[in-house]
């Protein structure tokens, strides 16, 4: 914690968990080799060891082979290695090529969404599906938007703003029977949404997952790649990584990654989740007030809340004055200075977006942060509308 | 250190210092918000400003302004983006073309050598520069590798294997004249080998760097660019780092980054010369025994010998049990089976290539180490020469 702030942007950034570094510190200090020195000396093997264990360990979290996880440098690399390296082994360069047509949603994160554009304007075509309003994607559609040059399927396993969940398995099916490689972004789901039966049977390819998201490091994340799943190498320089992935390994940060896996339990997951439910219970009687993203099939830790006659930037300026640390799908708050591509999406309009409060529950929040922001957000939105050019209720 | 491990692989890896760990830790516990909530509430101003001290202090120490370095996850990382970036912006799919002909030399590191190669396939023509037996460019012959559809002249500042230094103001000076990008990288050479003048009165335009190198964290690194330089964006994603580099941005990573430069001094370089000189010294009194890489213009660091008659893995082995960790550029020691490029790019042959050994000093070596290492390889070498099946001398 910070002074006496109350910290609820948990899906932007974490606070690292102590025991996540005291796992890291000895490969900081002893045990500081890289992993390719395995063949020179003794204190390489104790650096492949601490590499492959991590790896396992992630790995076994997600249903997944020992050998399954390719270690990146966060999510947005993890996403653009998934997309691009599908796109070189399948795409028209390549030797086999199989197609050129890759399906997305319109909801994705920047990294899928902008690795789809950037193929697009190399000549891939790309499909962005729509979605209902609670942020769902319509399997009908999906299955409808498949065609016989369709090399791959994105669709992130939770949304990184309205927190809404898709049916992974039900898409893997699909998927599947179609001959369709299939990546999920489960930044914000994994390990805290069991993935039922793991990536094996809910028969995903690929898989995009971070540490900073589960008070992990900074710096690391990972790419679940099925085996045998053809997949261009995307960045370029050693052979590190199964050949997938050049460059020095940060076997800290993998160590520090497995360890913060470790410790999200799923007691800790349904005490978020109570969290968010009170919250959102909460801010649903303040008027005027709607839930962005489903009711029920969300991310435990996703609280998002949309207010009318009030604007996200406003609300997050008296919010943090009185010391608490929220986020806005608001145009004026995104680098861009465009409103929330998510709200917009779900068939919001601009003053959805711009009324949009976004909550993400941590481990160092607790009961008493609930009450207090709720108390906080109900003055600081009728103080808002009392002095509001947009409108009064 | 480990045990009693005289550690002398400092170009792979090298051990974190107290005082990094030390700076990165309140941004691992206190002020772990993302840079981009800076419109949001205060820790995200703190974040930012935290970014970009960090930036504005590796930048001064090239001789850049605070605007003009790129954070990524590490050397290879900031190569690729230098070249495909480049290749985007001026190649013959950018928006304006200026041509698709790239040159580098034969013995860069894999990140360089392999993103020419990718750019191959992709049309681009490379020219791979020989060097000279002490690995130094003959400038003339860069000079008539410039053709009018040359976009980008990528040189390393030293190498990663012999640690020869190349003349960069010269080489910029050319690339100047010649209206060519140039881009080097300085992963082994920055900051311990001053860059006269810095970047901006050495031409360089672009210039990988890298914390693993000077005792800073694993999974951070960064980019110099030159304000203006023409440069695509090759990881897609959100808007962050000058809309150059997306993705959350590695705050403890950047702040231990900037303290790690900080802390390397002219008088432990000095040091970790004097260290490198004497084993060289030593080294050469082996009979059979000759220096890799150039008498004097090379890094304070490195020192590289080969041995007759004798083979590489078979020296790392028999000095790991006497505790002591070195590299090699024989072929059975790396992961791709063949001898080191950089050697065989010198005019080595195979067994000049076998029979190398690198030492690479860093700041927890002391003048103890030094001794301790040329006499065990004194004897080891002697012991596997009585037993090689090589020859003898």
């Amino acid at each position: 914690m910070f002074g006496d702030l109350v910290y609820l942007d948990n899906a932007a950034a974490t606070r690292l968990d102590e025991r996540v570094l005291e796992a890291m510190t000895p490969y900081f200090f002893d045990i500081y080799a890289v992993a390719t020195s395995q063949f020179g000396y003794s204190l390489g093997i104790d650096a492949r060891d601490a590499l492959d264990g991590a790896r396992a360990r992630i790995a076994e979290r997600m249903g997944a082979g020992p050998d399954e996880l390719v270690f990146t440098s966060g999510s947005t690399e993890s996403s653009n290695l998934a997309l691009k390296g599908v796109a070189m082994a399948l795409g028209p360069a390549a030797k086999k090529p199989k197609g050129n047509h890759i399906i997305t949603t319109k909801i994705e994160d920047f990294a899928v969404l902008n690795s789809a554009r950037a193929l697009e304007k190399q000549g891939f075509a790309v499909t962005y599906l729509e979605v209902a309003p609670d942020g769902r994607l319509d399997l009908d559609r999906l299955r409808e938007a498949i065609r016989p040059d369709t090399i791959l399927v994105s669709v992130q396993a939770a949304n990184q703003e309205i927190g809404t969940l898709q049916d992974v398995p039900a898409i893997g099916v699909i998927c599947r029977e179609r001959g369709v490689l299939f990546h999920t972004d489960a930044t914000h789901a994994f390990p805290r949404v069991p993935l039922l039966g793991g990536v094996n049977a809910a028969n995903v390819d690929l898989m995009t997952v971070a540490a900073r998201t589960i008070h992990g490091p900074r710096g690391i994340g990972g790419l679940y790649v099925r085996k045998g799943t053809p997949l261009g190498k995307w960045m370029d320089g050693g052979f590190q990584e199964f050949n997938l992935r050049p460059g020095v390994e940060n076997i800290p940060g993998a160590v520090g990654f497995a360890r913060a896996v470790e410790l999200v339990t799923p007691e800790e997951t349904a005490r978020l989740q109570t969290m968010r439910d009170r919250v959102i219970a909460r801010l649903l009687t303040i008027p005027h007030s709607r839930l962005n993203g489903h009711p029920t099939l969300r991310l435990p830790q996703n609280a998002n809340v949309s207010f009318r006659f009030v604007e996200g930037e406003s609300i997050l300026l008296h919010l943090d004055m009185r010391g608490f640390a929220v986020s806005t799908g608001s145009a004026c708050f995104s680098r861009s200075l465009e409103a929330s591509h998510v709200i917009m999406g779900i068939g919001g309009d601009h003053e959805q977006a711009h009324g949009s409060v976004r909550l993400t529950f941590g481990r160092f929040n607790t009961e008493t942060d609930v009450d207090a922001v709720a108390d906080a957000l109900a003055e600081v939105i009728a103080q808002l509308r009392a002095i509001s050019p947009l409108g009064k209720e």
